[in-house]
C-alpha cells in the first residue's frame, strides 16, 4: 500500500476525549473514528487489523469442528419473552418497532435465535453434536461508553454455540472451545491467561474468561504462583485457617461516644484500634429485601460474591434514609447487635475467629466495644467467603501465594445447560424415543476489543507496536530525501516484498523524513526499512525492529530474504 | 466438509411461503431460515455461498484501489438531519432512541457518515481522490418482504463512495467502478447486463444499473438488437417518426353516449374503433396538484417519466372524489376538453400526431368523438415520451429493434455530484486557496440479492445450478452402499481433493442413496462424483456434471487431475 493513497488520516496531537492507551492511539494513527459516543468508524488501517484477527478466529475455529454461520441483528420479540429475558436485559438492549409497529431488538447475543434456529430442525440424537458460530457486528447499549473499543456500543464479536445431546457432549465441546481460544490468543501474539469466572447474568454451571493481561485492564485476576489456579478476582478464594480458639476476654458489651466517625478509619484513630478488630457492617437491598454483610475492618467484600450467594437480580447499597425505615439504624453507625429483627446477616467466615471487636451501634455517633460474635450478635444466616482476595492470600487449591494482575476480557465461554432449550423447546429425542432438553454452551470473543486489548499490551511512548500476526502490515519502507535512486530502490523493494507475499507500505509521500519516522512508530509497523543516498551508494538499506528499537542493515539484493527470516522470529 | 456433520436441513417438500425459485430453493437447501418477515439466518450453506461473493466483490474493489472501511450500522440523527433525508427516507428507515433519549436510526445507506466522516480530515485538493468501501449488514423496513433475499428487510450490501475535487475525477471513477462491477458479475459466473437507469431519491446526475439476467427478474429491461443501448424500462426511450401531416377530416366534436365504458376496451367494443384511435387521460395528484396526461389508447404510460419530468416527491393516481372536486370531471369519463381550469395536461409525443380521437367527456357514461387535438383540447402544457417502450420499438440510438427482457438489479452505480457534500459541508481547498464542495459518487452491490438472482438464473426442476465460481463446494462424492471398500476410496479421493484445494463434500451420511442423489441435485455442486461396487472394481468412479447432465467415467488414479481439468472448462 502506497501511503500517498492511503486514507490513513494521523494526528500529531493526543485526542482530548481519549483516557487509555488504545483509544489514544486508534485515533491517533488514524485508525478509526467516532461518529457518535461508543459508536465508530473503521477507517483502512484499523479495519485491516480487525480482519487480521478475524481470519485468526475464523481459521481457528473452522479448525475446531465448528460451522460459520451468520444471524439476524433484528430479532423479534417474541423469542426473547419466550426465554424470559425480554425485559432481564434492561437498557443495555435496543429496542424498536417496526412499520406495523411489531417489536425487535437488535440482538446483544443471540442465545435465542439459536434455539429457535434449530428446534424445528433437530429432532434425533443423531442430528447432534454442532457448534455454530458466527462473526458479527453487535449493538448494547452502555451505560457510559468509553475507552474507545475496549467499552463501545457497536463492536464486532465472535459468538458460538454448542450444542449436545447431554453434559459430557458439553464438556468435551467446551474444552475444545477452552483450546481453541487459547490457541487463538497465542496465534494473535498476545500474552492471555484463562481464569475462572463468575457466569452471572448468562446462567449455567461453569464458565472461564479469557483475559489479555495490560496494566490498565479493567479486571483484576488473581494468579497462584506456585500453581495454575487463576481467577477473576470477581470469583478468586484465598485459603482461610481460622483459629476460633482465640481466648475470649471477659468483657460487658459496652456503648462508647464516637461523634462523626463513620468510617473504619475515623475509628482506627479515635478508639486506637487496629481495623482488624472491627467489624464492618455494610447494608443493602437485595431484590428488596433488607441484608446486611458483616466484614472484618481491614478487609473488602465482594459484591459479586454476596449477589451469587442470595441469588438476586439485583443488590444495590441501601439509600441514607433506608437505614432507618427498614434497617432499625443509622447510616455510618449500623452495627449487627439490635438490628431490626426481619434484617438478615450475612458474615464472612473469618468473622467466626473474632472476639472483642468493635460494630456500630445502631444511634448516631455510638459504637459498641468488647462485641462477642456468638454472645451478642443477631442471629448470623451464614458464615461465607465474602472478601476480596489481595495479593499475598494463600492459594485455594496449593495453599501458595497469589499475586494480582490486571487483565482484559476478550473471551469468555459459559456451560449454559439447558437454561435455554427448555425455556424455548429446543429439544431433541433420545435413544429410547424420548423428548430431552438440547445441552447447551455459548462462547464468545469481542473482536474488536482484542484489538484494543492488544495495543495495550503492546505500545510504547513512541506509539504502538504491533505483534507480528495482526500488523496490518509487516514492513514499512520510508525513501528518503527525493532522489531518482533511492525513489527506484524503495519501488524496487515494494514490488519484490509485496511479491513474496510480505504486506508492505511504502511512505512515497511528499513529507519530512521526521513526519515519516513519527507515522512509522505511531502506526506500529514490526519492521522498518530506510533507504536513503548515503547507506544506497553501499548498496544498503537500514532497518529496524519496532519492537526492541534495534538497528541493522539490509544487503539491498538479499533485503528480501533477510526481512522474510527475520519476520520469522520476531514477535 | 462431511455432510454427517453439516448442519444442512434440506426439505423434500416445497414451503408453503415461498413463491419465486430461489427463495424456495435456498429453503430447501437448507441455506437459511427466516427468522421473521423478510429477516434470514444464513445457514453454513449459504453463508459460504454469501463469503463466495464477498470475497470475489473484496478483489475486485482491492483491485480497482478501493479501500476497504466499516462504518456504523446506528447513526446518530444528527447527520440525517443535516443532509435533509431523516424524514426524506420514510417508514423504510428503522428508527430508535437510546437510553438517553437521543434518536438513531439503523442506516440505510451511508452517504451521510462518509461525508462525516471525511469532512475533518480532508483539507487540500492534495488530498483527492479516495474511494471507500465497505461490506456491511443493513437493515430497511420494507413495506412488504418477499422473494426470499431478492427484497429482505435485513441484508447484506457492498457500499462504494468516491470522493473526488471534480466532475473529471467522478467521470474516471465512476468508469471504474463501471468496470469494477462488469468485473464482479462476470467473475461470479453470472449473465448479467449493464442498464441506464433513473437516478431517483438518490440524487445526482447519471446512473446506472447491473442486471442479472432471469425470467423472474422484478424489472424490464430494453436492449436493442443491433447497438449496445440498454435501459431500464423506467427510464428507456424509443425512437418515433410522427406523421404529424396526417389529413385531418373536418368533424364537429360530438357527445356520445358511453354507458358503463369506463376502460379502453369497453369503448373498442362500444365504439368499434380501434385504441389507437383513442386517447388515455389519467389523472394524477402530483405533491398536491392535479395532473391529467394523455397518452394513446394502445399504449402504456411510465409513471417514472411523469414523475421525473414533473420533478415531484409524490406522485399518486387520484382518489374518484377528486375527479369531481378537483378535475371538474367523473372517474372513467374523464378527457382533456373542458377539464377544470387549472389542472395541468401532459401528453406524449404520440398524441400530437392524432386527429379525429375518441376521449373522455367529464361527464358520466358520455365521451367525445371526433376530438381535434389543436381545436378541441385544453391547453398541453408540453408533449414529451411518456410512454413505456415495448418489444419491437425502435431504439433511439440506432433504430434498430428493441427486445424487452426480465432481470433482477444487483448492482447500482450513482454519480451524486455535491448534493452531500453541499448539505454537510465536506469541502476541500483547491490549489488557488478556495473551499470547494468535493464531488461524490456512491455505488452498491446487493451481495445477498446477488445469491439469490444467480439461483433465478441457474437452477432447473431438480434443484440449484451453481455457477463454479461461487458454488459453495465446486465436487460432492457419494459412496453408496455400505462396504469398507466403496468408504475407503471415497475417502481417500475426499483426502485427495481437499488437498489438492478443491472444496469437496463427502457425503457420508448413513442415507438411501436416492436421498444422497436428491439432496446433491438440490444444493447444485457443479461436479458429483458417485462411487460404488461395481465400477469400483474397474477402478473407475462415475462423473455427472450438474449443469449438462453429461455422465462420464473417471480413472480412480487419475480422478484429481481430471476433476481438476474439467472444473476449468466448465461454468
Amino acid at each position: 500500500m502506497r501511503l500517498s493513497k492511503y486514507y490513513m488520516p494521523t494526528l500529531k496531537e493526543e485526542p482530548a476525549d481519549a483516557d487509555i492507551a488504545s483509544h489514544k492511539l486508534m485515533l491517533r494513527a488514524g485508525m478509526m473514528r467516532a461518529l457518535s459516543s461508543g459508536v465508530y468508524s473503521y477507517f483502512p488501517l484499523g479495519y485491516r487489523v480487525i480482519r487480521k484477527v478475524e481470519n485468526i478466529v475464523r481459521e481457528e475455529m473452522d479448525k475446531s469442528g465448528a460451522l460459520e454461520v451468520l444471524m439476524p441483528a433484528m430479532q423479534n420479540a417474541e423469542i426473547w419473552q419466550e426465554s424470559g429475558r425480554w425485559e432481564d436485559f434492561g437498557p443495555l438492549m435496543i429496542k424498536f418497532e417496526d412499520r406495523k409497529k411489531r417489536q425487535y431488538c437488535l440482538g446483544p447475543t443471540h442465545e435465542e435465535v439459536v434455539a429457535d434456529m434449530i428446534r424445528d430442525e433437530i429432532r434425533s440424537y443423531k442430528d447432534l453434536p454442532y457448534n455454530l458460530y458466527q462473526i458479527q457486528t453487535k449493538v448494547r447499549d452502555e451505560i457510559r461508553p468509553r475507552f474507545g473499543l475496549l467499552r463501545a456500543r457497536e463492536f464486532i464479536m465472535k459468538d458460538a454455540y454448542t450444542l449436545d445431546t447431554d453434559y459430557e457432549g458439553l464438556d468435551e465441546q467446551y474444552q475444545v472451545m477452552y483450546d481453541t481460544y487459547s490457541n487463538i490468543f497465542e496465534r494473535c501474539g498476545l500474552e492471555a491467561r484463562v481464569v475462572r469466572a463468575d457466569s452471572g447474568a448468562m446462567g449455567g454451571s461453569s464458565s472461564h474468561e479469557f483475559m489479555v493481561l495490560a496494566d490498565t485492564g479493567e479486571d483484576e485476576l488473581a494468579f497462584c504462583t506456585s500453581c495454575d489456579y487463576a481467577a477473576n478476582v470477581e470469583r478468586a478464594e484465598a485459603f482461610i485457617e481460622l483459629d476460633e480458639s482465640g481466648e475470649t476476654i471477659e468483657a460487658d458489651l459496652e456503648e462508647v461516644h464516637t461523634p462523626g466517625a463513620k468510617t473504619i478509619e475515623d475509628l482506627v484513630d479515635m478508639l486506637e484500634l487496629p481495623a482488624s478488630k472491627m467489624v464492618k457492617s455494610m447494608a443493602y437491598i437485595a431484590d428488596g429485601e433488607p441484608v446486611v454483610a458483616l466484614i472484618r475492618g481491614d478487609d473488602q467484600l465482594n459484591e459479586i460474591k454476596l449477589k451469587n450467594y442470595l441469588g438476586a437480580v439485583e443488590l444495590r447499597p441501601a439509600h441514607p434514609e433506608e437505614f432507618e425505615d427498614i434497617f432499625g439504624s443509622v447510616a455510618g453507625f449500623i452495627g449487627p447487635v439490635n438490628l431490626a429483627n426481619d434484617v438478615k446477616v450475612i458474615a464472612d467466615r473469618k468473622i467466626k475467629e473474632l472476639s472483642n471487636v468493635v460494630t456500630g451501634a445502631n444511634k448516631k455517633d455510638y459504637h459498641y466495644v468488647n462485641v462477642d460474635i456468638e454472645r451478642d450478635m443477631n442471629e448470623i444466616q451464614d458464615y461465607l467467603p465474602l472478601r476480596k482476595v489481595i495479593a499475598g492470600d494463600k492459594c485455594p487449591e496449593c495453599h501458595g501465594e497469589l499475586e494480582i494482575k490486571s487483565g482484559i476480557e476478550v473471551g469468555h465461554i459459559f456451560k449454559l445447560g439447558t437454561k435455554y432449550s427448555e425455556s424455548m423447546n429446543a429439544t431433541y429425542l433420545d435413544d429410547n424415543g424420548r423428548e430431552q432438553p438440547i445441552v447447551m454452551g455459548s462462547y464468545g470473543i469481542g473482536i474488536t476489543r482484542t484489538v484494543a486489548a492488544a495495543i495495550e499490551q503492546n505500545h510504547d511512548e513512541k506509539g504502538i507496536v504491533w505483534p507480528v500476526p495482526i500488523a496490518p502490515y509487516q514492513v514499512i519502507i520510508l525513501p528518503l530525501g527525493n532522489s531518482d535512486d533511492v525513489n527506484k530502490a524503495a519501488e524496487n523493494l515494494y514490488n519484490d516484498l509485496n511479491e513474496a507475499g510480505i504486506e508492505t507500505m511504502l511512505d512515497d509521500r511528499d513529507e519530512r523524513a521526521g513526519v515519516k519516522f513519527n507515522d512509522a512508530e505511531l502506526i506500529g509497523i514490526p519492521l522498518r526499512v530506510t533507504i536513503g543516498s548515503r547507506s544506497l551508494k553501499e548498496d544498503k538499506f537500514e532497518l529496524q525492529i519496532r519492537r526492541s528499537g534495534e538497528e541493522s542493515m539490509l544487503d539491498k539484493d538479499k533485503a528480501v530474504d533477510q526481512i522474510d527470516e527475520l519476520l520469522s522470529k520476531i514477535t
